[in-house]
């Protein structure tokens, strides 16, 4: 197979229409400044994935999904990934805190949903739908299906995790473009989620950024609830 | 009179239901840290707003405009200051040319509308309706409609300046809530709004940003050809 992409924490090959990611044991943080191997990281992350595109497509959301090749490679279907970041916050946690007067554990009334410019160079400024629009990176139509579908999915997750005490604190998620439709892409992990179990003690790729504790015993632990439940 | 509040530029009095706002002759930029006194900027922004709130209510805008009391003084409706910068970019120009791959002097096919934080602490960062909601700060629907003011209020400036061999590449509304309407408050100068002649050259606060020019003659040009022909 040839790869196609060879991102921070996972390489793409495409196969027919068809495409095969692997899950590195890569961890990176703060624009790729840090950035280390954890040994079996690749694994939690694609099973953890795996499970929770299960679940999304079982409540009606459509994914990129199609199923495991071994232990740490995803098929998934060859999507157009729209160069957005979707971000949806139910707690303040993050750059959140340090942009805007939002203090660390604010729970937001409504989740908030903010889209970024996936842009190495300029760190993923914040877009709105004008800014996003004048880029050709998406359109204000787009950007309000997104939108809804992201609400969608974080409800799904939200209840999911709330059902094993878990808080799902903030997520990212990608879009592919696929016909006409837009699958939910990429992952859905530690690497790409915040979790906070019963203490607001991080299960997630904070465990990593902020040197807060053993990073796979977090990854692990979503892993075993996700891979338990589902 | 009692002041009630001293801005970087302006200071305004209380009177009854009615504000006063004095033009002073400080300019700042780049968050205040440059600063200085430039003897009768004050009064040709003054005399400049003026001709634009005009304009604007002619145009069936509702400002917060009552008249000029004295030639530095401006006499207002008193308004709950919306604590948002509105800015419109028919250009690229500016900060949006530093924050995402937009060169200088882009013409962008629709104007691009913008919402930052007023905030210095937190250096006006650009908000979206979810994180203006979490905040506090406004709400889907007022920036709904103060989007809908903003691209009117750029027609009417941008068609006037045309007429005059000027182009209007970017600008900043603040608004302000009265009983249930949306005024166009603060001021319409060119500390607010960017003014490029034929040869693209700058009649506003950017001769003073980056050292262009001859400040003052920038802003006696606009406020020449806005008093002679409104």
């Amino acid at each position: 197979m040839r790869e196609i992409y060879r991102g921070k924490a996972k390489t793409v090959y495409e196969d027919g229409d068809e495409v095969v990611m692997e899950f590195r044991d890569d961890i990176t943080a703060f624009d790729a400044v840090k950035h280390d191997q954890i040994k079996g990281k690749g694994f939690y992350n694609a099973q953890t994935s795996a499970k929770m595109f299960t679940l999304l497509e079982k409540s009606g959301i459509k994914t990129h999904y199609i199923g495991m090749d071994g232990d740490t490679r995803m098929r998934a279907k060859r999507v157009e990934i729209v160069p957005l970041e979707v971000i949806v916050r139910n707690i303040g946690a993050g750059s959140i805190t340090k942009n805007y007067p939002v203090k660390e554990g604010t729970e937001f009334k409504r989740p908030v949903v903010l889209f970024d410019l996936k842009n190495d160079t300029y760190h993923d400024p914040l877009l709105n739908e004008d800014i996003a629009e004048a880029l050709g990176a998406s359109s204000r139509e787009e950007m309000g299906r997104m939108r809804d579908l992201a609400l969608e999915v974080n409800g799904i997750l939200k209840g999911f995790f709330a059902g094993h005490g878990i808080k799902l604190v903030d997520f990212k998620l990608e879009f592919g473009r696929y016909g006409k439709e837009l699958l939910v892409a990429d992952e859905i992990s530690c690497d790409t989620c915040r979790f906070w179990n019963e203490k607001n003690e991080s299960l997630d790729k904070d465990l990593y950024r902020f040197d807060k504790g053993d990073v796979l015993a977090g990854y692990k632990k979503v892993y075993e609830i996700v891979t338990s439940a589902l």
